[in-house]
């Protein structure tokens, strides 16, 4: 998506090898009409899917999976992120473990808003280790509903969540991928146009 | 605001004569038609401000904020929670403490996003005893920037938040006014039209 990987260029700071910050649209300052763009392209890209509610995590993930839904018309659900949970009856909860913070956090989902007959986008802003994708597909198989794909507004590529998913037989939507942050410089994997 | 009070009729839930669950279409669940329809309310209401940027706090401001954003065609920031914060050279932080919760965090904005010349429409979900709003006023204050008012979903009138804040002069427009709880019943604040 060149809008976005223009942002990223312009926009992105490069901060180590492995850590590219993005709060001056995404994370922490958000820029709307990306937001719009990125919604949109997801749309297209799951046209067929016949989804029926997304589901992301809080915070990076609202704006994009809000705008999403917007134009599909439908909900959005999104997990919240606790230490630690006393009341868990009405909750489908995961464990997701951070490599950066290296902390392990419980997410939740009220069992009110996903049921057998969803078929669910799972949005998120980053994917790196996969960990909080994996979290919320485990909710989605707790729900006994069906995970359409994930879309992904930015890839890490050179870490290996994109392919654990992959490798899942999960489809995986990444608006940019980014194969490199060495030298202080965004290099992006190449798409290969079917 | 009509679809909004519709809306906390037949979808909100009264746990006691203090506390409303909204958790199916602002909290956890986000109708983001209903966010779009909020969005353009706040942009009716304060057309005249002439406004840079929205300030709203995670995570259940954000899809309000985005949507009025998005139609104002500029940027979003939103403050960020945390429990302590040990880097706090390029940040403003402000205390806010939580009544139900009975515990005080920190919030913080990037020095990066807010500055003399940005006119701020803080937006908010809730408006209780005023103290997430009073936070964000702080932080708008240390940037020294102007604030033009306070865009609120969902305002409790029968805690003191809102005539704290009116108090001091601000202009708060809250979408939906709640006078009482009590019995498990909603009733809304008559409006005063002009």
């Amino acid at each position: 998506m060149d809008l976005l990987k223009q942002k990223i260029l312009n926009d992105g700071i490069v901060l180590s090898d492995s850590v590219l910050k993005v709060d001056s649209f995404l994370n922490h300052q958000i820029d709307p009409n990306l937001m719009k763009e990125i919604g949109d392209e997801f749309v297209e890209r799951f046209r067929d899917e016949k989804i029926t509610k997304i589901l992301t995590i809080e915070s990076s993930g609202i704006a994009p999976a809000v705008m999403t839904a917007l134009k599909l018309g439908i909900n959005v659900v999104f997990a919240r992120k606790r230490k630690s949970l006393t009341l868990v009856n009405d909750l489908y909860t995961a464990s997701v473990h951070s490599f950066t913070k290296n902390v392990t956090n419980e997410i939740s989902v009220s069992k009110s808003f996903l049921d057998e007959n969803d078929r669910i986008l799972i949005i998120d802003d980053f994917l790196a280790n996969g960990q909080a994708a994996l979290g919320l597909l485990d909710i989605v198989k707790q729900a006994n509903a069906e995970a359409v794909g994930i879309g992904i507004v930015i890839e890490k590529s050179f870490q290996d969540g994109g392919e654990i998913l992959r490798d899942k037989g999960i489809r995986v939507e990444s608006l940019a991928q980014i194969e490199s942050l060495k030298n202080g410089q965004v290099t992006f994997k190449e798409e290969v146009t079917v």
